[in-house]
């Protein structure tokens, strides 16, 4: 009785991220969902990334928490468009509340939208949003034990940046352990290297971002 | 619709939570329903204050992920009775777990039941599982603007541990922000400043634990 009503809500979420999917390709624009943890740097990844890009392309971004609007202010003043949802409680962004949004934006003016996810390791990974692909991170804070733990987190993102690499020396993380136990679980992730704090590692994936979007852009 | 099913379940979830709690009560065990995001140092607090405890109380602890059993694992080398959920993609543990391990434990040799719950600072806060109380971990890299944006978890801990305290130097996190925010959304808040790295404050957590269990006792 549980499962199938989860299943109801997946399949329900599923047609309409279906529909905003395709109003985004329409308009041209690629989509992100960025997922991680609570506090693995969601929000100061993008601060450095619209810094880096936004010669290039014109960004956008959805911000999702539970409560309190403190990220999208963090960003409003990166001069992007930016839009706040509140899930007031739900774990998760889904379908529904990223439509709720288009009024707000105006796609033809945007390259790239990305989607900020509510801090979570779990359940955003079940809920599409429209999006083109997930991007998560993992901060080497968070412990090297989590693609086991969290695999479909792994399985379903395109993209793992292991963030906060400046704090290495400090704590207990291996590179390699995540690497293989990561592609064990999804042999197509691409992974970066990162450190949000001092700029390390940025460069390459903001070049595999500007690469992504105009081989997106040409494919139209 | 959505919300009626919801509701359905966080009601019937607290009819079994407290057939729970009426048992341990009965088998005089306090019981800890400890929660954080992922990687803050639920297991590492636990194999610490394992070492620390059995002396004195005798403790059992039941292991809460999605998938895998390397907390298990790490718990039973400590020499103390441990039972591993596996929620199957569930981001929370519930009542009806919990009473699935009760063939796993004789409640009359435990003193105090430690429920490690998933990873995850948003869904286990809704979640009774039969607990006297709610303990939650914040790790310092997490960043100090958590209480504003997941205040359930704040809301519904008796105590808050501030742990990685040894990584102060090298993160942008105040601790005077932290207990500010956490005491604003709960007043009663018992906060705790921790590494389970070098040790330092878990003589005090210790110390107030014992204290709990104690009083506890006396009290039936």
């Amino acid at each position: 009785m549980k499962i199938s009503v989860v299943r109801n809500i997946l399949e329900a979420n599923d047609r309409i991220a279906q529909q905003n999917r395709d109003l985004f390709k329409e308009s041209g624009l690629m989509v992100i969902n960025l997922m991680s943890s609570p506090g693995a740097g969601k929000t100061s990844l993008l601060e450095k990334s619209i810094d880096a890009l936004k010669g290039d392309l014109r960004i956008g971004i959805i911000e999702g928490d539970i409560q309190s609007s403190q990220d999208a202010e963090r960003i409003a003043r990166k001069g992007v468009p930016v839009v706040q949802i509140n899930t007031g409680g739900a774990c998760h962004l889904d379908g529904n509340m990223i439509r709720d949004t288009f009024g707000e934006f105006n796609f033809r003016e945007i390259d790239l939208l990305v989607v900020e996810n509510v801090g979570n390791l779990v359940c955003p990974a079940e809920f599409r949003v429209g999006e083109d692909f997930k991007v998560m991170i993992l901060s080497v804070t968070e412990g090297d034990d989590k693609p086991t733990k969290y695999p479909l987190m792994f399985r379903e993102s395109k993209v793992l940046l292991i963030n906060k690499i400046d704090l290495l020396p400090y704590v207990d993380f291996s590179l390699e352990k995540i690497k293989e136990d990561s592609l064990k679980i999804n042999p197509d992730l691409t992974i970066f290297r990162i450190s949000c704090k001092t700029g390390e590692g940025l460069e390459d994936w903001h070049n595999w971002l500007r690469k992504q979007v105009k081989t997106r852009k040409e494919d139209r």
